[in-house]
């Protein structure tokens, strides 16, 4: 986000950073959502098997939601970029008085002399797919978006959620009363959240403990809170 | 996200655009991976009761991870804006030629001439304030953000998850036999997500038929995988 210089590596710095935060929004809800749902159904059914097959319906249900979710999060993006834009270039063709003095607006919002903002202003219009470009990151704030952001965002946030929803799950394949099953769970798990936690602040820039502390409290409040309402329900 | 001009009703309509998103956020995911969840479970369990404590449990994990995840993800962002701010600020003091050539590179970057470049960096800098404002925008491209939207952003976005999620839960209340209340759960929810689907694409602008229908194809598909799934590996 600090090098606006160099557009090429900026743009390249963004990509992997969109990769980071879709793996990121996967794995942090597989590793939350499944372990607090097995931990709620351990306190009110009687065999592991029940908590297994709830547990892939659940990975199941919730990759797809997600990965498709960001798939049409993705396409939406692109889509309003190539709408926004067709507008643009079809202002500066038909209104080119008006998109003038947005672009005036954006240098007077900046704080500059007016006669600065007209000399920039006719300095840039010069070359209208520059003018284009200026208005689309300038006025509306969009950045154009790679093209096959919305498949690559899909398969990665549905994959960190499967791969996230699958460690909690792992003891109760192995073990049958669901309350010892749930105590492994909660071991793996948490290790897992804090590890997850502690590597997810180091990328985003956070001080990297009390992240890892903060997204493990998230996993154990969730599962207790599911524990509790699914026992007294259940029970 | 158009009218950069008046600064105060930008961020307004941020926002209550921020406040839709988070609707949207929890909404969307409360209405899909409850129902497929029970989808799921139908196949696979005798009692619509063992449904009801597992969709519950999952709306309870759920609500409470979205709800804290997008807690913290709004404390991050408001922290990395101070932490970036206080950045600049102390760069602006200490290295103002480093500073100053920054900002001549974002215009530069828009194509300007050398001496334009110089002349609108001459007036900027003039006013700290206005060049570290000028700095965390077109620089770093952070907006400042609403104090209290941690808070907000949890309570509407756990929220949403709740209500959305209890839509398809309410036949398995009233249904003891799961694949029946799975029949009446399929129709509230399919016509549910068209809605929701609808006013989510009226709202992002998107054409609403075809939105809505994108929306209930997520959910129809995550209910029928997690459907077949759960037969396969529980039946």
């Amino acid at each position: 986000m600090n090098d606006t210089g160099h557009l090429h590596h900026h743009e390249e710095h963004l990509e992997s950073s969109d990769m980071i935060s879709d793996i990121v929004i996967g794995m942090s809800d597989g590793l939350t959502v499944p372990f607090a749902l097995a931990a709620g159904l351990s306190g009110a059914v009687a065999s592991s098997s029940l908590v297994v097959t709830a547990g892939i319906a659940e990975i199941v249900a919730g990759s797809i939601a997600m990965g498709l979710g960001g798939y049409l999060a993705g396409r939406t993006e692109a889509d309003h970029y190539e709408s926004e834009r067709r507008r643009e270039v079809r202002e500066v063709e038909t209104v080119p008085e008006r998109e003038k003095q947005e672009v005036r607006d954006v240098f007077a919002e900046m704080g500059l002399s007016p006669a600065l903002q007209d000399a920039i202003t006719d300095e840039l219009v010069k070359d209208k797919t520059r003018w284009v470009d200026f208005m689309m990151k300038y006025e509306l704030n969009l950045d154009e978006p790679d093209p096959n952001r919305a498949t690559k965002s899909a398969l990665t946030i549905g994959l960190s959620y499967v791969v996230g929803g699958l460690v909690p799950l792992v003891p109760y394949f192995l073990v049958d009363a669901p309350q010892k099953a749930l105590l492994y769970s909660c071991v793996v798990t948490l290790i897992c959240l804090f590890v997850f936690g502690y590597f997810k602040s180091k990328v985003t820039g956070q001080p990297p403990i009390s992240g890892a502390l903060k997204v493990m409290l998230i996993g154990a409040l969730a599962a207790a809170a599911a524990f509790g309402i699914a026992r007294l329900v259940g029970g």
